[in-house]
This record gives structure tokens, C-alpha cells and sequence, in this order.
């Protein structure tokens, strides 16, 4: 029975995106995850409840379906994580590590540390009954609060990975601003944290990082650029896919989008709609997490490196 | 969109069976739990980790299908527990009533009311994104531990459920012997409290109640027997379903099986092949066990007695 | 500092009695534990919140305290057994196990469960600031459910270390009678299953148990007794100490006590105030119980045997 | 029986303090707490292991104590949250609210509330036995993640509560610089974000705000400070007490205390040993977040104000 072979899954949760285009760093790394670990089963989940229910409501919409053939299935019938894990264990696999593709340890991190901790606590009377051998948690891009791994080399991986933007904005004599998506429920400085360290890294270039929800906002990050009179800025959203908000928020055409703002000061603006998923630097770490997770809990993955 | 919607589900979680012809009553169970709640969705769940793999072994075994038409999907494709709520709350129920048809609060209820305790514990930043509004166990069909509904009503309730076996014994000048299935890791006293239920209920016919694993064993039973000089017996199961055990332990031919020894003392066996979940009045305390269970919760599951 | 030496406790969690004169089981057991772990700390608690407020109300009660000047203080301040593990954990005590001198795995074993599952998820930040260490619950004396340890061992040497009251009765020519507590909440079968057990291991002597809540009542005892047609019975309390329901329920001259109802149908019957805890050969169980406990989870402690 | 009677008491959990002078926001917060709602009992617990153990320590030291005598029994003798919550719920105490003094959601918060959900997680087999009616936790003076309460309105409020420090700044023409605990483990942007809130509230005075331990450092503080041509600061603890970091860390005559390194740039530096806790104004948000914690959870205390 598959119950005592300890089968290994891994489990990418990604908040979600609902422009199909927006898709292909979704797929790109599980495409890239599955040829890492080519013996473990990788599945995608979507944390988003909204997100989810609409393409719930896509699967069975015809027209929808046939403007869009290119749709992943992957994404099509994504589930949430709580079934997304709980699939995986009904067909034996016991060993599951869950590596969330977040920014940063906030809401989404930890509505999603809660369910692998609630998941975890299920115990049987017999111990070879409990659902789960091992059900693990992966840390986000900028890491996560604890002692393992220091938060700080997570951070600088992260800005190393990003040498490519701020290049271009260099090559252009352009600032580099990026929209990260930020929260209204606790603090965001993780991206104050991490602008201090990009601006360590690339002292040349003035890089700014704003969020749509939260500090430091728009209005804040404005008066920081004009502050250092930077008449040039190419715009990129700090999030793992371009969607909705970089579409709307970042770059929408109406007056109050950051494009238009800025604009507005006279600040000529260069927009990139390219989520941090589409980068294989940032997949890369995101795979060296796994790979991290995995090994400091004794389990091993059949890796494709070591072949 | 559902997930605002409060959608209410019920999974019905039975042990499991591999005999085709023992899912007679797991069949009519959810077709009238349907029918009582017309409006709510109604699953099945099978919490064995082995029945489950022989089903989804089966699933793709075409000669098996060929030979087994009538197996029906609500088996063959039942998902274990957490994979059946889990999968509920991702299609937008957040109310979840889990309704075992145990026969008491033995090792299995024991592991499934930590699966609900796990998954109910799992919280959120924002409260209104918990997985679960309401997600709650109803009690086995001999009661379970707690001051809210007295476990001796419910053992009464059973007793008086299967007044219809003692009859079939009686008109026989039979005794009636029951073969439940018990365990070797707790004390199944349930059996034994339920036996003098049964006898004080029905005094004019000998009753007997044994298992299958521990305590009261065959040689226990049987001593009980030889002691008030019973020539004739009806043997059935005391399981939900007549299946594995029911055939094999209960009424094969081998030296050691409870009809095999209990002819060899020269007792009249005749077997039954009959679980209790094929009794209608069995299956209706399940109901009212589900209905306790929603009214105790401040649940309304719209009900076809009310229309 | 203490906080990283990995100090060691004990704690023995009784239900309790207000009776000064039952308390010598508690303070002979407490004894005997230190004796046996000479390095480890040892404490009582009592996990019966009305008996512990009767103690509370007592330590200031001058007139109590001169008239009952051998009251234990281990009894006297005796804590429940969240604070009794609070305050040792505040101390520096991290590993600390919980040896319960229940009889079998009731509704007081399950709550006590509760409270170190509860205790054992506190996690934190940084793994070394983990409140506890290892926090363990013992066994009670007739086993608890689970494949570690055979209950049915547990009940075998439960009813070897009866052996004396077998005995006494034997020599009198009367049948022993117990009188355990039950509950109204759940099935006490296991009341039923040692009584096979202890009529297997000592087939000369008629042994009865009953409870004072639930199943087995007197009723059922004394129709049994009558069956057999006994004249004369020992009769003592199956409980930890002969406190108050061995005082009233048992040998109490109101009609309804068991001596008086034994009484009154002709029966000859011996009274004695004897609590399990006050037998040797019991304490020997619940510390074997601790050394379990502590070898299964990779414990030291030293331990006078083997110096 | 006090168990039946609802007693409701409030535990103030500060991290700790070892210096004797440090003591005083303690004192007068609970004297504070104690007048705001006279009928509830109002205890001090030290979230600090370190901390505890050298009161601890200090307690059967007689040298100390005659040099000492003004130490607080409150302090001297105060438990960490586990038994200080424990210890009440043995007297009888089931509904408890624990306030943090803690400066904003970080570790230490983060392990309180572990604490506080695993106690609450303890279920008992008749509710009325359950250990607490209800342990709830209230919001650190920046405010905590979640929607309840907006963190940003807290930390409005703690901003204006600092509108002294700003003042005295003011007169002497100097910056105000706090020095903040912050960690290694997790990022501490709501001390920048909580910096921000105090520049916009108080743009006529420079303000910075760094931390001892992880991001802002003292070298990006001095580089912010060098930037804009301060010549002369106000230097503060942005802690609760005043005490090792401040005296050391902070003020301490060594080369690299921040004292030193802002001398040493020329920068003229007045430091004032104030924690946060002696302010009325600070500890007045504490007690309203009280107020809020009780409120929320429908939790009536006594209040003077109501009189």
C-alpha cells in the first residue's frame, strides 16, 4: 500500500492571479520544482479565496475556456491549501513540505502557518495512523522570524536576484520603484528592510519601494523621489506574478494610479509588467528553500543535482 | 460569491468496506440523510488508511468494474476524512457537520474527533478567512463521553433499534448472539454496558454480545453460553456493515470461526449476514444524532420534516 | 542558570479527598516516588477543583488546622495541575512528567490529557525558549488506550497486586466486593473487563465490582451476588483512597449505603476503609508506570536501583 | 466556592528589568491598573527567563536585599506568564486578561500568544471544568496584526503620548533619537514606520529611531543623522524601562555605546534614562487597551470611571 511507502509531495501556495497572462511564472516554477525534485509529486495551491472562486467559476464557463486555451490546468483547478494537502494525503503522501511563494512573513504567511500547525496537531491512538509523517512549511522570499535562518542573507539573496531591474533602470538613468502589495493589518516594514538593503547593494541607483495597502505608501514614497529630484523612474510591481494590482494600481490609465501620479510631477515613468515569479533567480531561491526545509528536517528529496 | 454563502455540508464517515454487497447500507444511509436535508450536500467518507487504497485500487481496474457494476460512486471514489472536509471547504462550506456511524467512542472516534480538533483550530489574521465557520463531530450510535446527551438514552435508543433481531431469535427459542468489533488497545466495556441494556430491555430472550478483538472474547461468550445450556443461537454481526468480518470471522467455514466453534459444542448456529446499517431504525438514530448535533450548534439544516 | 541544566520533576496528580485520615496513600506514594528517583523533584497535585477549594478554605482555618495537626502540607497547599506544572516549569524544571494515580482512563485521565497537550503546543520564537522540555503523562493504574502498553497487562498486574484482599476474603469464606467510582458520562467497562480479569487469576473467590455512578450499579451487583447466592462479603472501595464515598456510600448507615442494601437482604458484610493507594504493591504499579513513561521517551532519571 | 463565582484578573506581562531603578513604570503601572478596576486582582509577570532567574536569585540573597530595599515584592517575587496565569486559575481566577507591555508584535508577543492559545486549547469533558471561561490577550503599544483595532491609530496614540520628548527636544534645539530593542530574527520596520508617524505628527523636530539588535542599526541612523546636519541630540530609550540596554548599550562610557559614536562625530548628546513605562501618558494606552480587550470580548471589570 502507497500508506507505507512514505511518498514525498510538495505543495507551491501562491496568493493567486486571475489575468491569464500573469500565469506563466506559476508554471514556470512548478515546471522548474518538478525537474529539481523529479521524484516528488508538486502540486499548486491558491491561497486566495476570491481568486479561487473565480476560477472555479471559469472551469465551467465555455466561452471563457475558449478565448483562453492556454489556461494551466494547474491553475484552472488549483484547490486551496487545506485540500491541496488533504488530496495529497488521501493518496498516501505523507511527507508533504509546503513552500508558500509570498514576499514576505505577513497575513498570507501566517493564515497559512496556522494550517499546516492545526493540520500537524492531528494525532491517532495508533501512531502509524497519523495523517502526516512530516507536513512542513517553507519560508517566503525575505524569510520568516526565527533562529534557522537568518532573515537578513534571505534579504540580500533576494536583492541579488534583482541585479537584472536595476541594470535596466541604471542603463536608462532611471530610478527603480517597485509596488509591493503591503496590508492595512500590520507592519510592512520587511520592505523598508529590504530597500535598505537593495540601496546597500546598488548604492549607484536611487531605488524606492512603495505598497498599495499600508506604509510606505504612494504619497510617501513620492515625496522621497522628489526629495532627490529623480526625473526618471522605471516602475515594476514587487509582487511574485504582474496582475491585477500591477495592471490597475501600478499602471492603469486612471488618475490615481502610481503611472499617473508620478506622471503628474512631471516624472517620466517606464512600467514593466513582470511579476518576481517570471525571474528563475527568484524561483531559484525559492527552490533553495525547499531544498533548506527539507534538509533541516531529515528528509530527503531525490534531487536531480546529486544524479 | 459560495464563500460568503455559508454553505452547509455533512460527511457521513463510516470505517469502510471492500465486500460489494456491504455497501448496501452506507447507500441508503446517505440517500436518507439527503432526503431528511434536502438542501444540504451530503458526502461519504471511509476513515480506513487499507479500504480506502483497495477502493482506489479498484477505481482503475476494469475487470473488477466489468464484474461489480453496481458499486456505487459514493465509494468508490470516497476520500478518507480530511480529504472529504477539506475538499468541501474549498467548494465554499464552512459549516461542516462530520457524522461517524461508529458504534461507540472507541480508538476510531477517538482519531476522528482529532482530525475535527486540528482542523478547528486553525485561525486567521482576518477572522471572517478561517477555513471554518462550524465544523463539528455528531456522536457514535452508542453514545459518547460528555454530560450533553446522556450515552445510556442512547444505548436505550439502540437497544430498542433492534428489537426486530431479538424477535427473529425468540420465534426460533434462539438465543441471540452479537459479534461486534473491538479492540486490543482500550477496554471495550460499551459492549458489555450494552449487552445488560439489551438484556433488561428484552429479559425473555438469552443475549450475548462479544468481539471480535479483546474483551468479551468467543471463549468468554461462549463459556456464558455452555453456562445457561443454549442449543441454538442466531449469530449476527454488531458492525455497521457485513463485510470482511462478518464473512470471515463470524460465519466461515474455517476451524476457529465463531459459527465453526460454537457448532462444535453442538449449538444450532444460524448466521445472518446483516449489518446494522442496513436497519432503517439504526440509520434513523444516526439522524437524530446529526439532527442533535446541528440544533446543539445553533444550525439550521433545513429539514424536510419542517416543510 | 537553572533554565538550561534540563531539571527534572515529577508529578503525581491525585483526584484527592478531604478526608485527613485517606490521605496516607498520597503521602506514602509521594515518599516512595522520591525514594525511588532520589535526584528528581516530586510533587503532589490534586485534580478535583471542589476538593482543592476545601483544602484552600482549610489553611486558614486555626481551629481545623489544631485539630488536624497531621495534615500532609503537600496535601494542605497542594496545587491543581496546571499551576502544580506552572510553578515547577517557573522554577527551571523542563522535562516533567505527569503521573496520574487514576485508576483507568476516564473522564479525570482525559482532562488531564487535555491540559499537557494544551501545554506541549506552546511554541516559540526561538526553539530554546520552549516552556517545556518534555511534558509527559503516565499511565493509570489499569492502562490507557494506545499500542505502547498492553492494558490488559496493566489490568493483569493491577489484579496480582490485589492478591491480599483475594486472600482475606477467601479465608473468611465471603465473596470480595468493590465498590469503585464510575461516571455517568461514558461507559466504565473497564470496571467490567478487570472483574473478568481478577475472577480469571483468583477463580476460588467470587469477585464482584460495581460503581457508585453509572455501570455496574449495586443493583446489578447485588442481583449477581443473589444469583450466586453468597452469604457474606468483603467489601471495599476500588478507588485510590477511602475517603468520602467509601465513608458514606459504601459503609454509611443511611439505607442506601452498599452495606446497609447488602445488609438488608441477609447478607453478612465486613467494611474496610482501605484506598488502593494505601497498598504497596499499588504505589510499585504507578512508579513502574513513571519509569515507563520516561524510558519510552528517552528520560534519565536516576533511580536509587541502580546506584 | 470561588470556582463558580467568575473572579476576573489581569496580568501584566512585561519582558523585565534588573536594575532596581528600572522598576518604577512597573509599580506605578500596576498601582494604575489596580485603580482603574478596583474588584479585579492585578498581577506582574517577566516574560524574560534571564530576568526571572536573577530575581530569583536575589530573593534568598541577604546582601542584596538589605542594599535594596525599596524592590518591589511585585518584581522580587513575580512569576513568568505560565504559572502568574496559572497560579490564578488556581485560585479560582477562570477569566483573565494578560496586557503585554511589550512595544510592538514581535517575539515576545509572538511567544505570549503560543502561550495563551495552547492554555486556551485545553477542552475538559464536562465544559464547567474547563480551567479558563475565557484568557484573552491585549495589543502591544503599537498595536498588532489583525483588523480589530487599526495598528496605525495605535501607533497615532503612542506618538502623541511622546509629545514631551518631542517638546524637550524642541527647546534645547536638538534631534530626538530613540534607541528601540529591536532583533535579530525578524524584521522591525514598525519601528521605521512607527518613526514616520512621529515625523508627520511632529515635523519641526528631526526624529530617528533606531535599534539595538537588527535593522535600523546605529550606523544607518548615523548616517540619517549625518545627512541633515543634526549638531545635537536628545537621546531616550524606546523601551519600557530604562535599564541594561539603555545604561549600557545606550549611555554606557564604552567606545561603541551610542553615546560614544555620536560624540565622537562631533554631535553634542544629552541622554535621559526615562523607560516608556514612567510616562502616565504611555501607561494610560495599556489600560485602554485593557479596556478595548475586555470590551471586545464582552467582559465586564469594574471600573472606577463608571462609579
Amino acid at each position: 500500500m502507497k500508506h507505507d511507502k512514505d511518498e514525498k509531495a510538495i505543495v507551491l501556495a501562491w496568493f493567486g492571479a486571475t489575468y491569464p497572462k500573469a500565469l506563466a511564472g506559476i508554471t514556470a516554477m512548478q515546471r522548474e520544482v518538478r525537474e529539481a525534485f523529479p521524484e516528488t509529486r508538486v502540486e499548486v495551491a491558491l491561497t486566495s479565496n476570491m481568486i479561487r472562486r473565480i476560477w472555479q467559476g471559469r472551469r465551467g464557463d465555455k466561452d471563457y475556456l475558449a478565448k483562453h486555451k492556454g489556461v494551466p490546468a494547474g491553475v484552472l483547478y488549483a484547490k486551496g491549501p487545506l485540500a491541496a494537502i488533504a488530496d495529497l494525503q488521501d493518496e498516501g503522501y505523507r511527507t508533504i513540505i509546503v513552500q508558500p511563494t509570498f514576499i514576505y512573513g505577513g497575513e498570507e504567511f501566517a493564515d497559512l502557518a496556522s494550517y499546516i500547525r492545526g493540520l500537524d496537531s492531528i494525532e491517532t491512538v495508533k501512531p502509524r495512523n497519523r495523517p502526516f509523517k512530516k507536513l512542513l512549511l517553507g519560508r517566503p522570499l525575505l524569510g520568516m522570524p526565527g533562529p534557522r535562518h537568518d532573515y537578513r542573507q534571505d534579504m540580500a539573496a533576494a536583492a541579488a536576484a534583482l541585479g537584472a531591474d536595476v541594470e535596466l533602470a541604471g542603463k536608462d538613468h532611471a530610478a527603480l520603484v517597485y509596488m509591493g502589495h503591503g496590508n492595512k493589518f500590520h507592519s510592512t516594514g520587511a520592505y523598508i528592510e529590504f530597500q535598505q538593503v537593495m540601496r546597500e547593494m546598488y548604492p549607484e541607483t536611487p531605488i524606492f519601494i512603495g505598497t498599495v495597502e499600508g506604509f510606505p505608501s504612494l504619497d510617501y514614497v513620492l515625496s522621497a523621489i522628489l526629495h532627490v529630484r529623480v526625473k526618471k523612474v522605471l516602475l515594476k510591481p514587487l509582487m511574485m506574478v504582474a496582475a491585477e494590482h500591477a495592471g490597475h494600481d501600478m499602471a492603469g490609465d486612471q488618475d490615481d494610479s502610481w503611472k499617473s501620479v508620478l506622471s503628474s510631477q512631471g516624472i517620466e515613468v517606464r512600467c514593466m509588467m513582470q511579476g518576481l515569479g517570471e525571474k528563475p533567480e527568484i524561483r531559484d531561491i525559492f527552490i533553495r528553500h525547499l531544498r533548506d526545509t527539507a534538509g533541516d528536517n531529515h528528509i530527503t528529496l531525490p534531487d536531480r543535482r546529486r544524479e
